[in-house]
């Protein structure tokens, strides 16, 4: 996967417009906190999304993250979950 | 909502086998870190794990996460979600 091809569709799509800063400030509390989580469970969350009640047994229905996640080929997924994975300040270990 | 009664609850579940120590080490890179989650946000996703399948439009699908959910009232729901959240050294601002 490609962290900055991953970036550059975040960015595209705008998903610090709910969010946030560094993806980790969502500007709701229904929404989640993205930064650091890894790679794996974004990608996953992201398909989840993409696929929709198409396939309920796998499907996470949203529609606002239905919309955000249709525009994207699986290897794009793949790199924004890099990136999004890759972002500092977040799930850090505390010290 | 109370923290103390979710800490109890949590432990009980034993969230910690998948989502690690502070339920912020998952065991395997598909399962998501949770410590420092928003509350909202960690009750919107348990109460999609129980409701799962009965309701497409809002559950979320999985095996796992549909057992661990179902012993578990709305309030408990609720207060597991406060503990989850409450738990330090996770979505930490970066100093």
């Amino acid at each position: 996967s490609s962290i900055d091809k991953g970036k550059t569709l975040v960015e595209k799509a705008n998903c610090a417009a709910c969010h946030g800063a560094n993806l980790n400030a969502p500007i709701l509390p229904a929404y989640p906190k993205l930064a650091g989580q890894y790679p794996e469970y974004l990608y996953y969350a992201l398909r989840a999304y993409q696929v929709g009640n198409s396939n309920p047994q796998f499907g996470r229905n949203n529609a606002i993250m239905s919309s955000q996640s249709q525009p994207f080929s699986d290897a794009d997924l793949k790199d924004m979950a890099a990136y999004i994975a890759s972002l500092p300040g977040n799930f850090v270990v505390k010290k």
